[in-house]
């Protein structure tokens, strides 16, 4: 059994995370860590897991993590920054789901974020998460910064058109739609039920801070510089994550199903729908799936391809255990073949 | 493994059914049926199941569901009761999920649901499926008619206290709550989202065909006749049920929580909630789990029992997958110990 | 014109008074205060409001609300109490859309809200706001309480059957069930979209602020004592207020929908439903309508009434302005004509 | 008054229609038609109505409609080119919410929607209805064909790009989301509670009638021809269309707010949002506004416009009220004044 930490764990990521590794075949959750919640019972704070676990939220000043073999980080950014470096040279193996160490550039990061990195050197040797982009890497890494949760969904729609050149790498757009789960467990107005209910509205319009971790991961597939244009929207929903991408072809006639089918053949979790087809959210509702449909809207240039993810899971957590597999030399699914619930 | 069949599956109980029991480790679903997609696969009307099976709906002219160990129907009523009979006197055993044998007295079913029953003999010798109540009976059956997703909540709630005669069996209120899921999966204006979204209302206030299934089975509490006021509302949520119960207390300062204690210490399905604590449909989301918190507001003399549920789960589809563990010997957790979905 | 200020006005219930008061043909809104937003434009807290008024948040300390002819407190309890009596001793009218003076026994509000009342010589005289109860007090009345959300529906359900003697007055029971708008403008975690929605629970079941100002209510109708149980739900849903009410009729064979018809033939803002019919919160969505059916289940002996209103609109800010009209001499329904949204 | 007459209305268009025109000042609405609910109230469909309408349900085929000054189609395709010819040989002046008229060219329409015009003539003829791009012509028309729904928001939202020659016309991509409302009150699977709920999805991708109508529109603005991709969402929600809109800008650092601050200085439904703010639908719910928003991220040279309106009122019985109020010489905004509904 692999020994697992979590540290931070009250949030939504955390949460199903927990969800996951409870019920994994390989794992056993062994210390969980919150600054807030110290020595309260997991299943106060969260009664889906009555039964199911006694695990206690422990002090982080008083978390021993060497005696795990690996530490998911389910935290806000800012926070696993401070803590890896010392996990990592323990060789303790890290899970980063948040986004301290996403992208390469620490100064890029610093622009983004506005504040300095505490450990940038990490930055440049995390292994980005994303397993269909990524996977030898990450079976070797020590330090993984998973993939955030537009930039999974924008990255696996954009992949195979932009490894083939087939699309104009400087003309990308992408129209994304989340649940209101991504926004995380705080308490905020905004996303009160009365204000997030019956309601849709873009945000980040300006600037998403998902914008660079995309860019940056698009332009590993080009070997040049891309530009998106990247608008987010709220939906009064809890889970999901669905993204609308176009692209420019740069070539008529193209067989794009069968170019997709070919790319993702051997995907588990990346499921190419029909020809005809579009994704929902609700189809990948607690599964770790990226469903995905292609089309050329009236046989004109443009390209459209439409992306469904549960946020939580192929968005975060699932994705994180997915990551786990491979570190770890496991089926890259165990843990991880349950069902979608519908409706 | 068990050969399983299922007769009906393209409404919300069947798609939950087949979510169990596809991951069940002791079962092979090995035919399923619908009249009107049959020769259809499975994961083009329900895409949460791409990749997880192969299935194709058969005609049920032509189905020969003496290959199989156990069938499920999860059909609407009016359709089981022209069928079991054939499938009993093969020995097939059967597990309804519908109205149609849940209550013992058939005059009593025509005059509810308006017609002749077809089989009104096996009505008296069905086994009722709720095994919190009737576990025993339950592993020997060859037909169960599995309880009601209100009757599951409503009778759970008031069990310990009508077996323990703590409460006036002659004044019973259940105001009870249901997403619209519990409404199935027919093309309805009243459910369509534009209707039931964003609204409240209580239906069926004269009657509802429940009323006689729960008072059937508070009657076997009290071996007397019982009195029921029944009000079921519609929820503008996908899933779940939840019961506010009213009792008359016949003696006071009794310690209530302590008798649910005990009644339900072994019951691996029933998660009695601490004193002062009450359940939230979004704590069963997805799993076979029915929450209960007890109380006595202000100390008078009117105790108040709330009840969740997964409608689809322990209402209908997880209930029967327990049942069928039971029957074939199987541990009643089996297929059943996924944690539920939050948020 | 009639000169208004309004003390607060960020949460729900001021901007929905702002809706009906800006609207209204014998009103200008002239002063509105807010500790926390005071110099800031109403419009760019509330977007609904652009074009349709200048108006700036005053700094409460600088308001001179004698300017007025009457001033709303659209304010958590605990502010009107500290403010009211000088107003009152200046002359200028009062509605109270809190729960500062609704109950008429000073002790028995401090006992349910847990602090020192500020004013409790007001509380005996202050005029309670439902006009469907209190028409003639209000019309004179210097201070009215206007009653709650959950107070006017249960009330006026109970109303007709409490003063005709046909139901048992210590033995009632309402669960009722409320849109989260009911839970204020406060960024609380219970109340993000993603705990509250596709979720349902009852809460305060021990004791909710609410009782005892419908007990104190119900108790002038019967000129006794009144014992309910009284059990509130939270409904994923912006707006609305539904109640079911249970009572133990004492008499047989009455015409109760020919009792609720005659004693609410002449109100304007009461919909008794035809026989049969059931209200739904959705068919009262932003009007100032209470609509109500009446049913005996089965002919036996316990009476449902169920009511549904805009818990903002009839349950607050509606109300308010009615009883400005009646207070006012002006016609009830001024400015509270409009037609509710469907869907 | 103005004697109104309305074909259809037992959709949401219809209730909408009505709960604008009951409220109008120089309004009677005389006749209403419905082939499936003739000789019915309106307000036992529509209980929002009840105590504002006595009106029934007139059979179509007996309905005399030259006493109308007004006639409005509130119908599905199909229903409006088979009378209108008629009606307007008559002199009755007709305004039709449905798609029969919008298209200039009736091949076009006929292609897209798969049937023979009834009279084709009418077509070129028709008057466009969307008052911000067509004031002149709609005052004198005897036809208008209103604009769509999700045409409205794209059209507003490009307008001022297209006309000043700002962004490139072949490049156009919407990306629009509908609440369900949008899709009628047919009973459908697709748009239950259970299905569109907790769920987003693209739709129509491949091709969406709405698309030529834009086209054409965009088209008299540039005086050549456009391309447009446009993929509609549906949203888990009642009311409301958002649109995000990209164009490749042809030009560098114009002032975009300036353009559409003067272009919309006086339309009286058009409101242009401070720089840096984003519409939402909550924020237009019930009223006849449209707000936009103009953006361009990162600095780069993609413009992005966030469009938000009310699909049943601006999006469609409010600007057909607007249009009405232009055809007979009335204040643009008589009747359009109410503030819309927050929360």
């Amino acid at each position: 059994m692999i020994k697992v930490g979590i540290v931070g764990g009250t949030g939504y990521t955390g949460i199903e995370l927990l969800r996951l590794l409870l019920r994994h075949p390989e794992v056993s959750v062994d210390l969980i860590s919150s600054r807030g919640e110290a020595g309260r019972r997991l299943d106060t704070l969260f009664p889906t897991l009555r039964s199911h676990t006694d695990l206690v939220f422990t002090d982080p000043a008083k978390a021993d993590w060497t005696r795990c073999d690996v530490v998911f980080f389910a935290t806000p950014h800012n926070v696993a920054m401070n803590t890896v470096p010392a996990l990592v040279s323990d060789g303790v193996r890290v899970i980063d789901l948040s986004a301290d160490y996403r992208l390469r550039d620490a100064a890029l990061w610093e622009s983004w974020y506005g504040e300095t990195h505490a450990s940038p050197a990490l930055c440049a040797s995390a292994v980005y998460g994303l397993p269909e982009m990524n996977r030898a890497a990450i079976k070797e890494a020590s330090l993984v910064a998973c993939a955030g949760c537009y930039p999974t969904s924008v990255q696996l729609g954009f992949l195979p058109l932009l490894e083939s050149g087939l699309i104009d790498p400087a003309n990308l757009i992408a129209s994304s739609a989340s649940g209101v789960s991504g926004a995380g467990r705080q308490a905020k107005v905004a996303n009160l039920l009365t204000e997030a209910g019956e309601n849709f509205k873009a945000y980040g319009v300006a600037g998403h801070r998902h914008l660079p971790e995309i860019e940056q991961g698009l332009a590993t597939l080009t070997g040049g510089s891309v530009s998106l244009t990247f608008v987010p929207h709220l939906v009064p929903m809890n889970r999901g994550i669905h993204s609308t991408l176009f692209g420019r072809l740069l070539k008529a006639n193209q067989d794009l199903h069968g170019l997709f089918s070919e790319r993702y053949a051997n995907e588990p979790f990346v499921d190419l729908l029909p020809v005809g087809q579009t994704p929902e959210t609700g189809h990948v509702r607690g599964g770790n799936r990226c469903q995905i449909g292609v089309s050329v809207p009236q046989d004109r240039n443009t390209v459209v391809v439409t992306v469904a993810i549960d946020n939580l899971v192929k968005g975060a957590s699932g994705q994180a255990v997915q990551v786990m597999n491979l570190m770890f030399g496991l089926p890259e699914t165990a843990g991880l073949a349950g069902i979608a619930l519908a409706p």
